[in-house]
C-alpha cells in the first residue's frame, strides 16, 4: 500500500503501529526514529522495522507517509524538524486542538496533506517493549481533517487504519477534544486522584491488602506514564476542567443524597449510571 | 466439616458460596432460603443445594451454620425471624457497623456464636445465575469478632472460608468500615457518578461509541445493582462521606494544578497515584 512509512517516536503506540503494518504488509519499507537509539536498534533486531534514522529530518525526507507518535508535549519540537515536501503526515496524539496549534505555529497553517488522527486505544503500560500487533484491532480511529485537507491524503490515512482493523470516525478538532475529555481524560484523571488519595493514608498497606475488583478497575489507568498524561491534561486543560467541574457537581449531588439518607434518590442516581454503562456494554465487544 | 449449612439469600454471593461448599465438600447437607422460590428451586435442580426452606425460621432451626447473604438493607428483617439456638451465624455484608447495629437491635447484643464477616469479592453481575464456584478463591475474607466471640465459632467460620481458598483477616468493625469505604465503597460511588455524568450529555451516543480502556474500567462497577449499592452507601454513610470529601480535596488540588498549567506539579501528583497502583499490582496476582 505504501512504499515507505516512517514512524517518529517508537514507544507503545509507535511500536504497535509498526507490528500491525508488518502483520498486514502495508508498507514496502518501514523506518522509525526515536530519541532512544537503543530502542529503534532493538526494533530492527526484532524485525519490527526495516531500519532506523539518525535524525527526524533525514527520516521524513524520502517518506511517503509519516506517523508522528511522540508524546503530546514533544510534538512541536518534532514538527520543527520536518521539511515539508509531498509526504502525507498524520499523528496519534490524544488531544487534537493542541496538535493543530503546534502545526499552525510551525507551518503557519495545517498543510493539506497533514491529517490529524487519534486511535482510541492504549495501555497503562509503557514503551516499545509493551507493543502489541492487535492493540488497535476493533478500535476507533478519529481523524480531524479540515476543509482544505487533501482527499487523497485523507483516504490513504483512513485506509491504513482500516486495514489495521479499525473503524474510522471523522469529526472536528473541537468535537474530538470535547468527547475525549469526557471519555478518556476525565476517567484517567479520576483514576489518578483516587489512587493518590490512598498515598498518604496511614492504613495504606492494610487498605491495599484488602482491595478487590472495584479498586483494581478504577485504579488501573493511574499506572499510566505520569509525564505523558501531564502533557495530555495540560493540552486539553479547558475541556478537561469543564468535564471535571460537571463531575464535581455530580459528586456534590450524590453526597447530599447520601447525607440526607434518601434511599430512593441514591438508587435513581445509580440507575442512571447503570443505564450508561449497560448501553456501553451493549455496543462494545471489548469487555 | 459441617452437618447442615443454611444459606439465607440465594443471589450472586449465596449461590457462589453454595457452589464452593459443594466443590470442596464442606457440608453434608446444604439448604438455602430465598424470597424468590423459583431461584432456590432452580438451585436444587442444578444440584447447587440439597433443598430449600419455605421460611427463614424453619431454615435456621436445625442448622449448624447459617450464612446470611441478603442485601445489607434487608438484614434486620431477616435477623428478626431467627430463633437463636446454638447455630453458628455469619454474614457476608459489605458494611459491618450497620450489621452489628441490626444484630444488637434484634438480639440486644452480638451473640457469641455470631461472627460478622465479609468476603472481599463480587461482581457487577447480579443474581444466582451469575454465581461462580471460584468467586472467592484467592480473595480476602475479613472477620470482625468481638471480645465475647466464641472461639470455636470463629475457628469454624475461618476454616470454612480458608477451605474455600480465602485468606482470613481479623479486624475491628470500625477498621473494616474505614478500609472498605476507601477501597470499595468510594470507587463504586466514583464509577457511578462518572457514568451518570454521561447520562444527560447531548453527545452521549458519540461519546460511548468512542470510549475505550479507561472508560471501560472506570465505569465497570457502575453496572452493579442500584438497590444493593444504595443500601451499602447509606449503611456506611459517615465513613464514605469522609473518604469522598478527602477525594474531593484531591480533585480540587489537581484542578488547580491543571488550571495554573503547572506541569511538574501535575506530574508529581500523577506519580504518587502511580506509586499506589504499582504497589497494589505488586501485591496482587488478580490482574
Amino acid at each position: 500500500m505504501f512504499k515507505r512509512v516512517v514512524i517518529i517516536g517508537f514507544g507503545l503506540i509507535g511500536g504497535s503501529i509498526a507490528l500491525s503494518i508488518k502483520k498486514h504488509r502495508l508498507s514496502k519499507e518501514l523506518i522509525a526514529w526515536d530519541i532512544d537509539k537503543d530502542c529503534v536498534r532493538k526494533g530492527v533486531e526484532l524485525n519490527m522495522i526495516d531500519g532506523f534514522a539518525e535524525t527526524i529530518s533525514s527520516a521524513v525526507a524520502g517518506a511517503e507517509l509519516v506517523i508522528l507518535s511522540v508524546p503530546v508535549g514533544e510534538m512541536r519540537g518534532v514538527l520543527e524538524q520536518i521539511d515539508l515536501k509531498d509526504q502525507i503526515i498524520t499523528d496519534v496524539g490524544s488531544v487534537k486542538g493542541s496538535f493543530v496549534e503546534d502545526v499552525e505555529a510551525v507551518f503557519s497553517k495545517v498543510p493539506p496533506r497533514l491529517i490529524p488522527g487519534h486511535p482510541i486505544a492504549g495501555s497503562e503500560k509503557k514503551g516499545m517493549v509493551a507493543s502489541a500487533e492487535d492493540l488497535f484491532e476493533g478500535h476507533s480511529v478519529i481523524l480531524t481533517p479540515n476543509e482544505e485537507s487533501d482527499e487523497t491524503a485523507l483516504h490513504k490515512v483512513s485506509k491504513l487504519w482500516r486495514l489495521m482493523g479499525c473503524k474510522i470516525s471523522i469529526m472536528s478538532v473541537q468535537d474530538h477534544d470535547t468527547i475525549l475529555a469526557k471519555t478518556s481524560h476525565l476517567p484517567h484523571l479520576l483514576s489518578s486522584v483516587f489512587s493518590e488519595s490512598i498515598y498518604s493514608e496511614s492504613d495504606r498497606s492494610a487498605a491495599l491488602a484488602h482491595a478487590a475488583g472495584s479498586f483494581r478497575d478504577v485504579s488501573r489507568v493511574s499506572a499510566s506514564d505520569p509525564a505523558i498524561w501531564a502533557d495530555i491534561f495540560l493540552a486539553n486543560d479547558l475541556k478537561l476542567i469543564e468535564s471535571l467541574e460537571r463531575f464535581m457537581v455530580g459528586l456534590e449531588k450524590i453526597k447530599n443524597k447520601i447525607a440526607s439518607r434518601n434511599h430512593s434518590e441514591v438508587k435513581n442516581f445509580l440507575e442512571r449510571g447503570k443505564a450508561v454503562r449497560d448501553h456501553f456494554s451493549s455496543i462494545t465487544k471489548e469487555l
